[in-house]
C-alpha cells in the first residue's frame, strides 16, 4: 500500500533528477478568483508534466536485473513521456502503448525519448490486455499509469513540495485542486498533505462528461465514464478511478469538482497571459475550477496544480483566440 | 558606480519578494544547439520579466520620505510593470511614461498595477525630456530603465542565481547569452559572474537592425540605432547602450550576437513546445542565438536568459503557426 514513507523514499530517489517546480501567482488571477491563487507549475517538470515523477519513481525502484529487461506502459501521452525519459536515463528499454488519437506531439516526443510505440484504438481495444500480453512475451515490467504504489509515491512528491512552498507563502489552510484522471497524483498529494500540511485538503477536478471520480466520491463507490474519447482534456480521461487510488481519495479528499472544456481553454489563456506558462486542457482544469468555481472552494487561498503542458499548437492557438477582442 | 557589493545588497532587499526563477532545459533543444542549453526563465518573474528585480531594487533603496512622494519611469512596458508593482507594494505613487505603440497588454497591465500612464510618440518626442519635466513638477524620483546603479544591481541578482544554478548543473564555463536593450541586465549579470562564476562570460544578443550594442562593442565606442520603432522585439529596442552600462559591457562581455526576427519567433515556438514557457520576441533572442548561431558560442553548455513573456496573443499565435505542418 501507498503511504507517506514511500513518498519520502521516492523523494530521495528523485532528488537531483526531478525539478522542484515553482509555485506561481498573479494579482490578476487573485482578482478573478476573489482569493489568493497559487499555481504549482508542474508543466515545467521534465517532459512537460508531473508524470516524470511517477515514471522515475517506478523505474528507479526496480531491481537492476528486472530494469535491464525493460518496462512497458500505456498512456495517452504524459505518463508515456515520463516513463520513456526515466527508462532512457536509467538505460532500460521502454515500450509504450498509446491511443491512436493521442496528440501528435505526445506520440512524437515519446518516440524521440527512445521508446518503442504501439498504437491502439480507445473505443475497440483493451489497453490492459495489450499491455499484459507484451509484458509476458518480452519479460517487461508493466508500469501502470496510476494504480501502482511506486507511481503514486512519485506523484506524491509534488505534495511534499506544495506543503513546503505553501507554508513559505503563509498558506496552511485551504483546498488544493488537482487535475484528476485515475487519481495517482491526487492520492499521492493527499497522502503527503495528510502528513505535512493537515490544514490543506486535496480536491479532484475533472472535465464535464468525464467525471467518474466526482461521481465515485459522491456515491462512495467506483463509477465509470460512459465514454473515454472525444475530450480535449485527453490527459485526464480514464475509464474509472483506480482500485488503489479510490480508497485514498475517498478517505482524504473533499467533493470532486467539474469544469467545462470552455473553462479549461479560458484558464489556459489566462495562464499564458498572467503566469507565462503553457498548459494543456487537461492540465488547466484545476486552475479553471479555482478561477470560475470560487463558490465550491474553501479558504482564503486556493492552490491549483497545473499538471501538464503538452498541447498541440492548434489547440493552444484556439485558447489564445479567447483573449483577443 | 555599480559593483558586486551593490548586487549583494539588492539581493538582500529582494529576498522573499522576487522569485528565484528556474533554470530549464530539454534534450530536444540540446539536440538543435549541438550542446547543452540551460534557460534562465525570467519570464516567470513577477510581472512577467526580470524588470521587477531592478524596479524593486531601486524603489526599495529610496529613503522613505522620497519614496512617499512617488516615482516615475519611462519604458516600453516591462520596466513599467516592474516599477509599478514595486511601487504599489511599497505604497509609493508611480507615473509611467510609455510609447504609444507599446503592446496593449503591457499598457493595460501597468495601469492595472496602480500606475498613472503617460503615452508619447517614439519618433517625434523625447521621453527623457518628458520624464525630467514631470519629475521636477511633482517631486517624483526618476527610475531610469537601465542607466541607474540600483537598477543594474537589481538585475544583477539574476546573475547570482545563474552562477549558483549553473554550478549545480556542473556548468562552470561557457557563454551566458542575454537579451540586451540598454544593457542593465547584461551589465548586472556580467558583474555577478565576474565575482561568482569567472568561467562564465556574459554576451549580449540583439535583433537585426537594432544592434547598437554589438556595434558599440565592435568599435569600442557608443553607437546609436538608426531607428527605435518597428521591431517585434520592442522590449529591447533602445537608442544606444547606457553611459554606465557600456563600460561594464566593454570590460566583461564577449562580442555581441545578432539574430533575425524570424529566429526570435522560432525560438518562442520552441520554448512553447519544449519548455512550456511563454516568451515575447525580445525575450527570446538569447535562446534564438543559442539554438541558431551555435558557431558563435563557446563551451560545452550555453546559458540563455529568457528575459520576458509579455506578448500580445496575436504575435504568439503567429509564432506558433511556425510549428504546424
Amino acid at each position: 500500500m501507498s503511504d507517506l514513507s514511500m513518498i519520502h523514499a521516492a523523494a530521495d530517489r528523485l532528488a537531483g533528477h526531478a525539478r522542484r517546480t515553482p509555485l506561481l501567482s498573479s494579482p490578476f488571477l487573485d482578482e478573478i478568483a476573489g482569493r489568493r491563487v497559487l499555481v504549482k507549475a508542474e508543466c515545467l517538470q521534465h517532459t512537460g508534466s508531473f508524470k516524470f515523477r511517477g515514471g522515475w519513481s517506478a523505474v528507479s525502484a526496480l531491481p537492476p536485473d528486472t530494469r535491464a529487461r525493460g518496462v512497458i506502459a500505456f498512456s495517452s501521452g504524459n505518463h508515456a513521456q515520463g516513463v520513456a525519459r526515466a527508462a532512457q536515463a536509467r538505460g532500460a528499454p521502454a515500450v509504450i502503448i498509446m491511443p491512436a488519437d493521442a496528440p501528435r506531439m505526445k506520440i512524437d516526443n515519446t518516440r524521440a525519448l527512445g521508446a518503442e510505440i504501439v498504437l491502439y484504438d480507445r473505443e475497440t481495444e483493451d489497453r490492459d490486455a495489450i499491455g499484459d500480453r507484451l509484458a509476458a512475451e518480452r519479460g517487461l515490467t508493466l508500469i501502470k499509469p496510476f494504480d501502482e504504489p511506486q507511481v503514486i509515491a512519485g506523484q506524491g512528491t509534488t505534495g511534499l513540495e506544495i506543503a513546503d512552498q505553501a507554508a513559505a507563502e503563509g498558506v496552511t489552510e485551504g483546498d488544493v485542486l488537482v487535475c484528476c484522471g485515475g487519481g495517482g497524483l491526487t492520492s499521492g498529494i493527499a497522502l503527503a498533505l495528510e502528513g505535512h500540511a493537515p490544514g490543506l485538503r486535496a480536491r479532484t477536478v475533472e472535465p464535464e462528461g468525464f467525471d467518474d471520480v466526482a461521481r465515485s466520491l459522491a456515491t462512495g463507490s467506483i463509477q465509470r465514464n460512459a465514454r473515454t474519447s472525444g475530450s480535449l482534456c485527453d490527459a485526464i480521461v480514464t475509464p474509472q478511478p483506480g482500485e488503489i487510488t479510490f480508497p485514498i481519495l475517498k478517505r482524504l479528499c473533499g467533493p470532486g469538482l467539474v469544469v467545462t472544456e470552455a473553462q479549461a481553454l479560458q484558464a489556459m489563456a489566462l495562464a499564458f497571459a498572467r503566469l507565462k506558462i503553457v498548459l494543456e486542457p487537461g492540465g488547466a482544469v484545476a486552475l479553471a475550477a479555482a478561477l470560475f468555481h470560487p463558490e465550491a472552494v474553501q479558504g482564503d487561498a486556493v492552490i491549483a496544480v497545473a499538471t501538464g503542458g503538452n498541447v498541440d499548437p492548434a489547440v493552444f492557438r484556439d485558447a489564445l483566440a479567447r483573449l483577443e477582442p
